[in-house]
């Protein structure tokens, strides 16, 4: 099985839950937060940071890569991790949500997603079936089914469109996949060896008359080693904040039994309330053996408060998007670290941090780095945040170990 | 004494010579390359990563750190070394340079340079008694006198003027410095306590006029620590490319014994066989006991060039901006990496080279980076050009201490 999820800690009152997500490049400590790699990067942040911070699994941008390099180089010279560095775990989500944000720049039909690229205005079309191709070849460890995910308020009728539709193409990437040589299921299903995926790619490459220009090279250059085991495959549950939706669109997935489901549609200027209670209401039917995964989720209360509804696994930009725009996450809540008042501040970004940012600087010297827009400032500032959500991760999986999760929770309520 | 020099191994042929200079802040191995961190931070990389490449003493730019955050900034917070989260050596210019190359916003006058701020316009003045204030300021381990440097071609009159106002204004910065409780000489000096040292700046300010924000605030905000030792004092040599008024010019400093000498107006256009031949009649001059420091040069063969014509001491920005340009050095030449022929290349950016971007990273993926506009392209290639700088130093020095530099030195011409 590529993938393997063990609970060991449960909270009886809540749900919340500690596991292992093993993976072919790693174990994974559930709960978990992973950072935001949109084109192969975790910008400011270099790989063996990252490793020194105890990230576990990074994400990675699908409609980014295809882009730009194209997930045909870095198929060719031996997927994403060895491309970007990074030995470890990666998930790639199914650029759904990418084409979906550039308004007037996508078209959804039935086969799939005409976009526009934000780069060149060049045409490209995404389907579920080519979605599972590209993040084949970029060979992450965990993949994402092409969804359609729609904007806050959005009638009940268009989000019953989008849950009927992302359940069509789910059916569809599961179906693609197993013709790849992907998982058939929860157990173990059968697989093609590499060198047919390989072929498959390059077939499918040809059908959809991709003039590829990576088809010439194939044959030359070798692959520097063989492609990733084939990736495992979540559904993902949409139904914007209409309860009854999100029921009917998680029992549309649990029949194609994926390997794990993803909350999507959420975070999207919803209500923070209407976000908790949809997030507790569809945790609450997806399998307890199958990792949850709560998409584009969020500030550092969020993941506690998810948490505490089910959910294992969190990606946001916030940690790393806001560091760019010096604003740092601290105990004391958020430090606005460009503003005058920090010019003469010898103390660090956040006094109760043993991150190597808050060993060894002052905000009066981040705050200069920030007026004199030099890039350490980004970097400095970034490393603190993603050091702030991870060490809140581990603290919140700790209390689940210990069975303190509840003492936990209440405390970082009053925190708030 | 705050500054010893120990030469260790000198070859014979040349008068190249492997040195070790002792400072407040730690022991520098000579020769040595000083990479830039203009506004207190060198572009893209961490204090901790400078560290890991071995880098012994920075260079800060007194302009720079004047303008922003401004001196007295730095100084309340106990002084640059702190500021920047950096313990271990460094050289603060005399700010000079920058003035005379922010050309219409500079007149130089007897007593100092009035200039403009590229930031904001705003006018500003600086004399060599004041320049010496600042970087006392600052708490730099070696400071310099602030020196006229003039552009190349230059009228030999030109040239003679700047030699004699640049040696008037290096007597007043010694007499300055010595004011202020700098050291009087090369032996031992008299000295002030650091008090005494903090007090005559506060009084100095007022002196100026200076309507410093600060002044309010050293009453009310303790000194973290107290300020460094003071600084060594280095004289600068100029002349352009006459010898006879480089020769002038060391005898005019010579007679007020400086800590260190170095040779500035270089690399400002001449032919380059006209920098090696004024650098090597200049260093004759200069006493065998006294690290010779040449400014602003060079090329990874200008190293080798002038340590075989007698200096201690480089910096120079170009590794640094070079790698934020996207051009990185290796020992097969000159890589620009973002050309599109790196697209699908495998290689670590120098196949000879072991630094830690070379161990994980591919030309392809860093080309990748700098097409996307990611920082972290900037990022490895400045660490890749430093490691590049400080390993050609490291093994320059290892072969004037192991007897074998005229073999290292022909080598390395033959390479070219």
């Amino acid at each position: 099985m590529p993938l393997r999820f063990e609970i060991v800690a449960e909270d009886q009152a809540t749900g919340a839950r500690a596991g292992l997500l093993h993976t072919p490049h790693g174990t994974i400590e559930t709960p978990v937060f992973m950072p935001v790699g949109t084109a192969g990067t975790v910008k400011g942040m270099t790989q063996a940071q990252l490793e020194e911070l105890g990230v576990q699994i990074l994400l990675a941008n699908t409609y980014h890569l295809y882009l730009r390099p194209g997930h045909e180089i870095i198929h060719e010279l031996g997927g994403l991790h060895r491309f970007m560095g990074w030995p470890h775990p990666i998930l790639t989500d199914s650029g759904g949500f990418q084409v979906m944000s550039l308004k007037g720049l996508g078209r959804v039909t039935e086969d799939g997603v005409w976009f526009k690229s934000h780069l060149d205005g060049s045409s490209h079309f995404l389907s579920p079936e080519r979605a599972v191709e590209v993040q084949c070849a970029l060979g992450a460890d965990i993949i994402m089914t092409l969804d359609e995910c729609v904007e806050y308020p959005a009638s009940r009728e268009a989000l019953h469109r989008a849950v009927k539709l992302t359940e069509r193409w789910a059916r569809r990437a599961k179906e693609k996949l197993a013709a790849v040589g992907g998982a058939g299921g929860w157990g173990p299903g059968t697989r093609e060896e590499p060198s047919a995926l390989s072929s498959q790619l390059s077939a499918s490459e040809a059908q959809l008359g991709g003039q590829s220009p990576i088809t010439n090279h194939q044959s030359q250059i070798p692959s520097p080693q063989p492609p990733a085991p084939s990736p495992s495959l979540f559904g993902i549950v949409q139904g914007g904040v209409d309860k009854d939706l999100r029921r009917e669109s998680v029992e549309g997935l649990l029949e194609l039994d994926f390997e794990g489901y993803a909350v999507g549609g959420l975070s999207v200027g919803e209500p923070k309330a209407e976000m908790y209670d949809v997030t507790e209401y569809t945790a609450r039917f997806l399998p307890r053996d199958r990792p949850r995964y709560l998409m584009g989720v969020g500030t550092p209360e969020d993941l506690v408060e998810c948490v505490a509804r089910g959910i294992d696994m969190f990606d946001c930009v916030m940690p790393t998007r806001n560091a760019r725009n010096g604003c740092v996450f601290t105990s004391q809540g958020k430090v606005v670290i460009k503003n005058a008042r920090y010019a003469r501040d010898d103390s660090p970004l956040d006094p109760a941090c043993e991150c190597p940012v808050c060993r060894r600087y002052s905000r009066s010297y981040i705050r200069h780095l920030f007026a004199a827009g030099e890039m350490l400032g980004a970097m400095l500032a970034t490393w603190h945040n993603l050091r702030f959500y991870l060490d809140r991760m581990r603290k919140i999986r700790q209390s689940l170990v210990l069975g303190a999760f509840a003492e936990f929770h209440s405390r970082a309520r009053a925190e708030l």
